[in-house]
């Protein structure tokens, strides 16, 4: 493919954007904790809307107190396309999940100023509100309003710790916005890191992000009799924590016959009484499995439940399967994907195309609006972890391609 | 083989005490909970006491606070013919466990008396301190302590959660007793429930027990890569918990292969950080094998680090197998096996041999004396339970072969 000359960004300024917020919550491990709707997210919010202020964006915030910083365009009666992710992190969280999405769609609009470009939609950058979860459950419950996945009072009810309600918090810090919930959108990019090993181990610099892998989660309890290690002869227990073992194998198992795509994992165990010299009467765990097309979501819950009825029937257990969540597969919007896979291309970086395994923003704003992800690598594909890490020719590959998918949705004049 | 007529003991009297003892420390759920030294331990030792008077016992106390009551034989200068077990119990303990070996040994006393029976030996119910291990470990201290397998100062200073010590609380609980620690005793017999579920399932009454297992403790940490469980393709992951299952199964496989008298058990596990979304990167969980020979225990332990070894290369985890604990197999004495074996079926009981798979004071005494063990059923072979439930007919069928194998080797005038 002929390579047009393709509009950049300036990596340094972003870099430099990326470093200066990671210093609000920074951790001695060289991460970050912010927290939704804590006093430092309230820093972070508030440094995001200066630079944007500065950048000459007009600010709005909405009831959920997702933060809108549009660049309007020639026809200002169209619907905007839009850019951005998270600002909230994980409590031992990096510097980049999320935020290097947000600052990516502030990147975008200094630098169509900086080259006087004028496009046919407005472009806004936005910072959504709890994307991770951690301090008020549900995950992305905010961009899950924006979307209509979840209602309103939903969303501000949600609760933390201490009982205190999103609805209170948002307007302790000042972000609990009058913009109603949810209007039409033109598209929707994020750029993000990977969280995962494949770029980076491929030496690939930007992900196209097809599809986000449907998930389920379910919790298992696992019921046998508890008894003394010693006087109780092998062919006469019920170990709860052997079945729970063969539970485990067999959750790994149903995920390799699945991959490359698919995911399954046992995250969670207790078991009880979890003594060293008593037979354990009673496990709880939790599954998860993930896989871009719901067929193979519903092959795969077949097989556990086959295979745990099998198991418990097998070491002479009770079993009680239940699923207690689920994600539908999203498949991203074709003219999307592929405005990122010809931005990719047009500035020269090694692409691919690859699954989001995790939640995001988009997996939600996607059921409202063309959607799709742009993918960077990050250091050993670690994230949730203060020790996440990206390097800043990454985070300008990234940024260039989010610019010039952005200016093909947006148009220029 | 021809029955003589067998002495017998009173086993209304002694189901009395049984239950006039399991007054103190009840539970609700009809156990009982009587930690070592606490205020209820006290008062069931003072009515043991008491109890040990009446029947025209002298009673000393040694320096751990083993109590023993002795019926005087026609040669005092002998050793003592000893018969005991202990009056403390799990926090969610039951009625039976130790205490039977107890107030059997008062009963045999009692009995004696009600037959104006002289011994050669002199005869004595003994009472161990923290047998159970429960509030002070380790298991057994006092009654090791006594056979010279710990130090006294060892046993003394051993503490509980609060901080506080043997020593001190023996002291406020009125039993640190002045008499010196070990003495030479011409047998040991101890009554106990089987705490498993042999017996019961095979309709025998008697358990003449030949030999204790060998138990060896072992803790493993496997240490993979905490990632995403999302994003992390399945054949990338280090995943600690599936190793974890692996060996679980290993340690039961190992166990089954040197059934029946083999156990093997995966009683503890803790998965890092047990998060429903995050692969497990580090995993503890403790083994326990037990057999009666130490060279199959030898022989068990080579596989199961041969095991660990190959999952750990397998997986590509980093496992750190230690051995934490150990007690040696104990063969009991076979004259003392021997006049189990006789009064049970002089006392015309169905007994068949048996091995202690659980840890009992016998297990100490025995490296000092000639020891051995009568097991009586316990209903579907719980204990460590407040559900632990005998029959009186069992009890007084453990009480019948004690009494016989005292008179054996304490000898009539």
């Amino acid at each position: 493919m002929m390579q047009q000359q393709a509009l950049k960004i300036d990596g340094d300024r972003l870099w430099d954007s990326l470093m200066e917020m990671a210093k609000i919550g920074a951790t001695e491990k060289g991460g970050c904790c912010r927290l939704a709707l804590t006093d430092l997210d309230r820093a972070a919010r508030d440094l995001f809307v200066a630079w944007c202020r500065e950048a000459g964006c007009t600010i709005s915030v909405d009831q959920m107190g997702n933060i809108f910083a549009r660049r309007t365009g020639v026809e200002p009666g169209l619907p905007p396309v839009l850019a951005g992710s998270h600002l909230d992190t994980q409590p031992t969280g990096g510097r980049f999940d999320g935020v290097y999405g947000v600052l990516t769609g502030l990147e975008v609009i200094r630098t169509l100023n900086d080259h006087n470009i004028q496009t046919q939609h407005s472009v806004e950058a936005v910072c959504w509100t709890n994307e991770e979860g951690s301090r008020f459950a549900p995950a992305m419950v905010a961009s899950g309003v924006f979307a209509g996945v979840y209602e309103l009072d939903y969303g501000l009810a949600r609760v933390d710790g201490d009982g205190r309600t999103m609805g209170e918090e948002l307007q302790r810090i000042g972000y609990a916005g009058s913009e109603a919930m949810g209007r039409p959108l033109h598209a929707y990019f994020e750029a993000h890191i990977e969280q995962g090993p494949i770029l980076v181990e491929e030496g690939i610099d930007i992900g196209v992000v097809t599809d986000a892998q449907g998930q389920r989660w379910y919790e298992l309890e696992l019921t046998g009799t508890e008894s003394h290690a010693g006087p109780t002869p092998m062919d006469r227990r019920q170990d709860a924590l052997l079945g729970a073992a063969r539970v485990i194998s067999l959750v790994n198992e149903v995920g390799l016959a699945y991959a490359p795509v698919a995911c399954a994992t046992v995250g969670m165990i207790e078991s009880h009484p979890n003594s060293r010299n008593v037979i354990p009467g009673r496990v709880f765990l939790t599954i998860d499995i993930r896989h871009p097309e719901d067929a193979v979501l519903s092959q795969m819950d077949q097989e556990i439940r086959d295979g745990v009825k099998e198991i418990s029937a097998r070491d002479n257990l009770t079993g009680k399967l239940e699923q207690i969540f689920c994600y539908a597969p999203v498949p991203f919007d074709r003219s999307c994907v592929n405005a990122v896979q010809t931005s990719a291309d047009q500035c020269g970086y090694r692409s691919r195309e690859i699954v989001a395994g995790a939640g995001h923003d988009a997996c939600f704003i996607a059921q409202a609006a063309p959607t799709s992800m742009v993918f960077i690598p990050c250091v050993d594909g670690i994230s949730h972890n203060e020790t996440e890490n990206i390097k800043p020719e990454w985070s300008t590959a990234g940024a260039n391609v989010m610019l010039n998918a952005i200016l093909d949705k947006a148009g220029t004049v």
